[in-house]
């Protein structure tokens, strides 16, 4: 039994349209008009695989094949149709549509699982929009923090707001929850985002884990002043502060060559922002991951030590919130098992590789096992329009999620 | 003969409540509603003293009080009454407002003046809007270049657009523009904007000369990318770059120690700006200004190396926009002298010194002598709603500019 290759791309590149900036770019937004277009057309897809389909209130796209005994825990597939603000067409939309395929080929082939399968888009997986992702995968397990609906994005439209409009009723998220217990185990397919398997040659490879990031804002804050008459020797300058730290970093993630460290500043503000005023404040977000959390730990400390000695230098005050402070989560090695025995029925030599960057299967690993296959990123290119998975690939890791799914029933 | 410094002091604090921002601050941008605003408030003041009022096709407002004999160059006054966005309530202000002051006073005295005066409130002084400015003393000058009417504001707004808005006729500029031969000479009055006069504890300044500034726009390209997968090793990171070219830019403007040297990068812009994407552009101004031109060509020599530099290391590309280029520019001497005499009169020990600042005596330079009188600025704070004057300080510089004036108008 194979999946049928010929549609999955078909629904690649019907996906591709919803959003598509450039040539080969996706900019779609979370909780926006562009991805309710991507729910309504992966729901038409589900719903021909024979499933049933809904959108929760944590803005969700839920399809369900019921199982014959659906008193099981379920088996529960799937990534995000959200994309970043200047993104590929893939990430995320590979576990999706994928997912819908494996569905649609066990049906297809009069499989009854006894077992209920769930495929999800969820909600805000990017996290850009509102400064923090994950969103759906979270709301789902009850793992909500205080203020997450009070975010707001760049035009000041809050995520309690973009919800509503969406169409989510924000008092009913208490209905929306999975039980303990209920999900059997969660399966992500995605493309790799990252150079190894490229570089090694290999189509697919086997994730043992997530290294989670340590997200932090930092606001630093001098003193504003004329840029033609403020002697440099007393001026408090927030932005040469910043991009002292922001070189900081830079030392930081790379002091031990080829570890597997990142440390990246994506956004940066400076306040009042004119040309010949010094900047009086500037915020600027870190990202820092390593497989290693006590290296990382390790570095943050570092970097701690350094806002400090940089401001202290500058005179500029700061603040630093931490947004996000994720632990690495492994992969189950009865499902890493799995995958392996599928991917060597394939004459696959599948590499086991750590994600850097995190996934829904973040959230999803505090309720159950999961497990992620990865596909090969051209380049190691993604969260850019040039970012691409070839359909063969795609098509090999889909068959290899087709197996595991069958082994997994079986239990 | 004084000047009546009560009155003085309530029109300052009328024209302070108009784009008020916080206790103290002030944001009136160029071509705005609030600028428009404050020109009626201005030109009811210029009317009381007994000048027409107009304001022109570049959105200048000028006050006439015509002379007995009108075929003689004019006596030019004034500054502008546009803010900086998170500006103060001096910084040009006190040009127009005492230079208003200076010819209440004469015509109280029925003083008639030969040549005519001319009060002007010059348009977009402060150029952050659209990135350029001295605009209505360039436009009256002739001094236009290709493509100012094309540049945009923040919210894609033209210059070309505002000004029309503001009630403009763009196809009139040429009978705006002032014939070579008709202005006899300028005077502004300014506060300091630095701390020279403060640490020396002298009320008014007598300005030698403005040091133009170099402004630049770079503009970064390296490549986007994940940020918790693409490995430090292979990363192009546009803003990693620009932070090293920001320190370099302070290193340079600082290797002579308390040298009038300035450098400073107001602004700056990340594309696409996510917190979890290797900056792909990054976009930011320098300003470099010294009164030694060959020291500041020189520096800039260096800036240059370093950005060609820096942008190798990190295999990113570059361009380099030259925005403005000014040469210092000197004050006449004959005017100095004036304003000396002034000062002596009022028990005044006024020091000589440079504007690292630029003011519309800038543009003013090249068709006419010039004179400036500075006030001085409270910790040499400007660009800052901390921007303080005291009106004790602003009344004693409007009576060495009404002296002046009654000097001038006896050649």
């Amino acid at each position: 039994m194979n999946i049928n290759a010929s549609r999955l791309q078909a629904h690649f590149e019907a996906m591709s349209l919803i959003g598509k900036i450039g040539e080969t770019g996706t900019c779609r937004p979370a909780h926006s008009a562009l991805e309710k277009q991507a729910f309504y057309l992966a729901a038409s897809w589900m719903e021909e695989a024979g499933m049933t389909t809904k959108i929760d209130n944590f803005g969700n796209l839920i399809g369900t094949l019921e199982g014959t005994n659906p008193e099981l825990p379920l088996l529960m597939m799937g990534s995000h149709l959200d994309s970043q603000p200047y993104g590929g067409r893939f990430d995320g939309v590979a576990g999706v549509l994928c997912a819908i395929e494996v569905v649609t080929t066990l049906t297809e082939n009069n499989i009854k699982p006894t077992r209920t399968i769930e495929v999800i888009s969820f909600a805000d997986e990017e996290g850009w929009r509102f400064n923090k992702g994950l969103f759906g995968s979270k709301g789902i397990l009850g793992m909500l923090e205080e203020g997450d609906l009070q975010r707001t994005d760049k035009d000041g439209i809050s995520r309690e707001k973009a919800l509503i409009d969406f169409g989510c009723d924000i008092t009913k998220f208490k209905e929306d929850e999975y039980k303990p217990g209920s999900i059997f185990c969660f399966l992500e397919l995605h493309i790799e985002q990252g150079p190894v398997l490229d570089i090694a040659n290999k189509p697919i490879g086997i994730v043992s884990g997530i290294a989670g990031p340590l997200w932090l804002t930092v606001k630093l804050k001098g003193m504003a002043g004329h840029a033609g008459s403020v002697p440099m020797a007393i001026r408090k300058d927030a932005l040469v502060g910043a991009a002292e730290i922001i070189i900081a970093l830079n030392e930081i993630a790379t002091q031990i060559p080829c570890a597997s460290t990142v440390g990246t500043v994506g956004t940066i503000n400076v306040f009042p922002a004119s040309r010949n005023i010094i900047p009086e404040e500037v915020s600027f977000t870190v990202d820092l991951r390593d497989i290693d959390l006590e290296r990382r730990n390790r570095y943050e400390k570092q970097l701690l030590e350094s806002i400090e000695a940089i401001t202290q230098k500058h005179q500029l005050t700061y603040t630093i919130s931490e947004d996000t402070n994720s632990e690495p989560r492994y992969c189950a090695d009865w499902i890493k098992a799995i995958i392996r025995k599928q991917c060597e029925a394939l004459n696959l030599d599948a590499p086991e590789l750590m994600s850097g960057p995190f996934h829904d299967s973040l959230s999803m690993s505090f309720v159950c096992d999961y497990g992620m296959i990865f596909i090969r990123s051209k380049d190691g290119i993604s969260h850019n329009p040039l970012e691409y998975s070839s359909y063969e690939d795609l098509a090999l890791g889909t068959n290899v999620l087709l197996g595991t799914v069958q082994q997994i029933l079986q239990k």
